[in-house]
């Protein structure tokens, strides 16, 4: 190990610590994985987390006043602790220094830290290995958020199928489609990208929890983009110095096309938001489910009720219907974490029968989302 | 029970659920505790919560357009199912109606909730009988926010001298005194007031969690005053609409006047916030305790560390020295939590023997606040 030695301003610091958080392992059996990876090369310094599932890497490029790299070296040293100091430092230049074996120190105006390391050599990295099998694309950030924002939710929280965990990612040239489900609620969206992808396709599941991240320590400013960079087994993005590499999951995802109701019986068209503010209310005393009515008064009734606490109902007119009346119950959290999902300003239900799930369709010309919701068996 | 019928706006009520929900009891063994008791009377609404150790009512006058009274009555609510229902209506006017026995309609806009409700006359109230021992004095709420709030942090956590979790009030003619003390470290204020209290000495020890409590709700602009009405067990705050009633802790409250050193060995100046930030980075690392040391070169040093973690030091500028250099340890939160009490912007440090508690006083001509500390004993 090199004597470490940089200089580095606390807001570059902080941001790079902020971005890698996620991958902290809080409860780690690994003690090295309760630990950041501080190195310092020759290009900059590399600071990086890493969990089973996922490792996240960022990196501050050498840049006069605000990183400077004396001596190279690296060492991993407790994330909890080396967090809160350098929150807690004043703004400036902090100087990190390896003076003993394994020993950090942190030094800021007058403020002398001395913190414990551990052998950097133990700590996973990313690796840059040249696969033949790699599969490269970019997408815009905007894009790449906008895609598995919609989706994500859906994905199951049980681990009774792994698979259903992620999102299905599949591209082919110009068309990418994402699908989520837990076999209960269903969110697909499939758009059109201003680029070709090639004609080798693309069909992998991305764990839910690394896009959950991912959504939240990627910029989103529309001129930045994400290179993703898919093996057989694992899949990295990269966009400017924000390296995320996460396990894929394995099994194949189900085929969803059957689920999807081709024909349907009644149609409506309701206000998105109002709907939400309903059924967030109504979803406070939604026990069991929350009982959706379309009236023969062009209204949308819901009801729900808890046992032994009370019920509520509530009506809103329709925009637009078409069919017959219907009236179906659902599980109150997943209808609201659809309408949630949508931003156009209306949106379509479409009433398949009795046993079949729910349609829901942002009324928006622009893209092709679509979420299915089953309903809930009810006593009366 | 009268079939209550009122009509009051959303903000108005939402105001008086949150200031009486800091009495609300999460996990009573009372069923009816976890309620929140509604009664329409002529004169307005009035919102009641109460836990073991307090009650607190809320009063909404009658008032044109925001506050009506069609019919008398009173029920208790689920506290929080009717919090979060009211918090999720849409603004504007709020129907509440006993319709049918114990049963709560809430409605607004096209929204209809119905709360199973529980007995009103099971649920404890406020008493207002007149005693001939009650005492009642009338402060400013600036005045008595500032002296609760400067000392209440100091009282103890633990339940083994119960009198000790209290805050001492003492009040005689126009001085007023408050202490609180865990044995370790204690925090007194003195302050005479504009007004005359009168002859007969108040002498009572306060929760410091009713403290607490009130000091989050009590109105804080200079002309809104507090009648503290004391009985020999009890203590109410009444103000405007809101009135606190809390059991005052029995047994006697220690004399704290022999603990205070009254001569010392050496005094220092420092500044406050530049202190406060320092003992708030130190702590980071402080396992054990933090070490303070007044060096030669004019510097207050400190010193602190966690096994196998790490150590941290940092040095200030004294702004005064008087008498022999001294260096003492201390528990890092507890000098924190006195520090974060003090609004001067300096501080003197009063240095009486390596036993002694450390004397630290706000240097501020307007008030008389005084704080101790214990050192820790340490190895070295």
């Amino acid at each position: 190990m090199k004597s470490l030695l940089i200089h580095v301003s606390k807001d570059s610091l902080s941001t790079a610590l902020q971005a890698v958080s996620k991958a902290i392992s809080a409860n780690s059996s690994s003690r090295v994985l309760s630990g950041i990876l501080i190195q310092a090369q020759t290009e900059g310094l590399i600071i990086t987390a890493s969990n089973i599932r996922m490792t996240i890497e960022y990196k501050l490029p050498v840049k006069r006043d605000l990183v400077v790299v004396h001596n190279t070296g690296e060492i991993v040293v407790p994330a909890r602790y080396f967090y809160e100091i350098i929150r807690k430092l004043d703004p400036g230049l902090i100087r990190l220094k390896i003076a003993e074996s394994l020993m950090l120190n942190i030094q800021s105006g007058n403020t002398q830290f001395r913190l414990c390391g551990m052998d950097a050599a133990e700590f996973p990295r990313i690796q840059y290995i040249d696969h033949p099998n790699i599969q490269r694309i970019s997408m815009n950030n905007t894009l790449l958020k906008q895609i598995f924002k919609r989706v994500v939710f859906a994905v199951s929280s049980s681990e009774t199928r792994p698979v259903l965990t992620g999102v299905s990612l599949q591209i082919d040239r110009r068309n990418i489609r994402v699908v989520a489900t837990d076999g209960i609620r269903l969110a697909q969206h499939v758009v059109e990208s201003v680029e070709d992808y090639g004609a080798i396709p693309l069909d992998v599941v991305i764990p839910g929890s690394t896009l959950e991240d991912l959504l939240k320590i990627l910029n989103d400013d529309s001129g930045s983009s994400t290179e993703l960079e898919i093996g057989p087994k694992q899949i990295r993005f990269i966009s400017n110095g924000l390296r995320v590499q996460s396990a894929l999951l394995e099994g194949t995802y189900p085929s969803v096309n059957n689920l999807i109701p081709k024909a349907y019986l009644s149609e409506v068209i309701v206000k998105t938001e109002r709907l939400l503010h309903v059924v967030e209310r109504i979803s406070i005393l939604a026990g069991e489910s929350v009982m959706l009515s379309v009236l023969p008064s062009h209204m949308l009734s819901l009801v729900s009720k808890t046992a032994e606490i009370g019920d509520v109902k509530e009506e809103i007119p329709l925009e637009y219907l078409e069919g017959d009346h219907f009236r179906a119950a659902f599980n109150g959290k997943y209808f609201r974490d659809i309408l949630r999902a949508i931003d156009s300003e209306t949106l379509r239900i479409r009433f398949a029968g009795k046993e079949r799930p729910l349609v829901i369709l942002p009324v928006d010309a622009s893209s092709s989302t679509l979420f299915l919701i089953t309903p809930v068996r009810t006593h009366d």
